[in-house]
């Protein structure tokens, strides 16, 4: 391998003619089965974008990336959105996760003109906190993880939950959706329970909720939703009694 | 980065002087005990191929790829048969696994001379189904996911079992093998159990499985192989009684 | 895609105007929060520098990997030592991983004029095995997985215990602080408290452990570190009575 310093991008996308030469049946379910996905209702296509663009982020997918990115953004997701998608996945995901998509993202906010107008400031008014459950979600974790990490506790209140959490260009919703679609998409089921009563608190319905899992099915893969699956059912029967 | 849109390419697989150049140690399990361990009884080269390209594509290490799908080739495993797996595993892994691996395949298949006549139609005749074990997985994810999420019930009918499963050109045998290696290449333990015991009706031998294992390690990494065995372990015990 | 063959390199990391033209607010968490994670006393820049480098190798994240190679090196980290993680990393989290990121320090090391008088021999004296604890590892291993997957006890004595683990181009220390780091940063769990014991009986302090836990979040993602939490916590108890 030469030429680190060169230029470079990651695989192309396939076209769809590269697919067609190696799979017409892939061609077929691209064509056809993925279209009539993202048409079911029960989730809007600018929710099933953010779910998507979550997952390729989390898992590292590069390829596709740029393609969903610029659906994201034709389907009526605001470029500062997705600003703090890549921002949000930086935490939840880890660096070496948001770094590749910031320079995808940089590349197609370029190409579309988008500039530093539409982004989100990097400091500025928060939403405001929720103190009752922001104090109970401190008071669990200084128990739960304080005794073994102090370190994660504290960057847990700042700037996680005293900060990203209440950037107004993201809603407490979406960061919620892009939060369990990650998780699903790595198979971290181990936090999915905590972050899908979350994302139901913030105001993604159970339908929707569920419609997420059918739509990660085609991107996450089958096991990873079906090991999703019992940690939802557990989280709907609890709220429901 | 720019030139998003320039012909690019992934990371170009090291040769055997880069190796060297960064560890001689690695070269030396490379060219001793790699070997070694493709030439051990228990499961073909033909089936290591297959087991270490599903694990490839469905944790997107597209480096490798080429040279695997070329091994895969060369040692007999027909075009239509790579062109199943990422199929296949499109659905297993995701589309944003599925996808490079069309590209990287798009590419060894054009320099093969790989045309459409080797590969299987985008829909053709199916395998005959096997009513009463498809009669009991229905019923069983109807009542278990069906709750939850019943569009994932509605797609693991249609195109899953009743489609995919049964296309001719890989055999059940091989949809097995593919899907037990990607589930343990990516560490989805929740699903291994249910997999393997599929793998092994379908015909796939004990003796194979457990060579798998230790195929893997190599290319999953030690940790994912010893979480499964366990699964393993359980599983060929069940079916002894 | 074509070009399969020219010269190529993975998606560059972004620079610090790439982050920003997508993130005000991710290029403050990088230029702000990072810095002062990586000066936090518990955890030393050198052992930081380890851990990080070994999550991207494990996640497969080359777009980071350079930069990281080359701060681990600034920071005092041997070219054998890295040449080591990287073949410890073949086993402990694939081939697959450790190839790319085999091409990509082949590129480091050129740059750097990094010769071979610089790196581990193939073959060499090995640290003494402690006869006693490998015949306790290999009696566990022998009736645990040995039933069903010989050929997996095989490889863990040769070339692994017996091997691998000896070599003294890095310690037993930073072994296992790289696997551990992997074992995070892919969320393998089962394996997890085994080797965080392995790593505190190795002269990993408690922590030092507890600030690995940290330094993770951001590399990682926090929940992985969540996800691990647990477990540490468990393997800190059982150490103390």
């Amino acid at each position: 391998m030469v030429g680190l310093t060169a230029s470079d991008a990651p695989i192309q996308a396939p076209t769809a003619k590269d697919i067609l030469s190696v799979s017409p049946a892939l061609a077929r379910y691209t064509q056809d089965t993925l279209p009539d996905l993202w048409k079911r209702p029960g989730l809007s296509q600018r929710d099933r974008s953010l779910a998507t663009v979550a997952v390729l982020i989390a898992r590292n997918q590069t390829t596709e990336l740029p393609a969903y990115l610029n659906r994201a953004l034709d389907l009526g997701v605001k470029p500062s959105e997705l600003s703090e998608v890549i921002t949000h996945l930086a935490f939840y995901a880890g660096w070496g996760s948001a770094m590749p998509a910031a320079a995808v993202a940089s590349d197609v906010f370029r190409v579309r003109s988008i500039g530093p107008d539409q982004l989100p400031p990097a400091k500025g008014e928060l939403l405001p906190i929720e103190e009752a459950s922001e104090k109970r979600r401190g008071a669990f974790v200084e128990a739960s993880v304080g005794p073994v990490a102090p370190g994660v506790v504290q960057y847990t209140s700042e700037p996680l939950f005293h900060d990203l959490w209440l950037r107004p260009a993201l809603s407490p919703r979406d960061r919620s959706l892009v939060t369990v679609s990650a998780l699903i998409g790595t198979g971290q089921l181990g936090q999915l329970g905590a972050h899908l009563n979350r994302a139901l608190d913030n105001g993604l319905t159970q339908a929707e909720a569920s419609e997420m899992l059918t739509h990660l099915l085609f991107y996450a893969g089958l096991p990873n939703v079906f090991s999703a699956v019992p940690i939802a059912k557990d989280v709907f029967e609890k709220r429901k009694s």
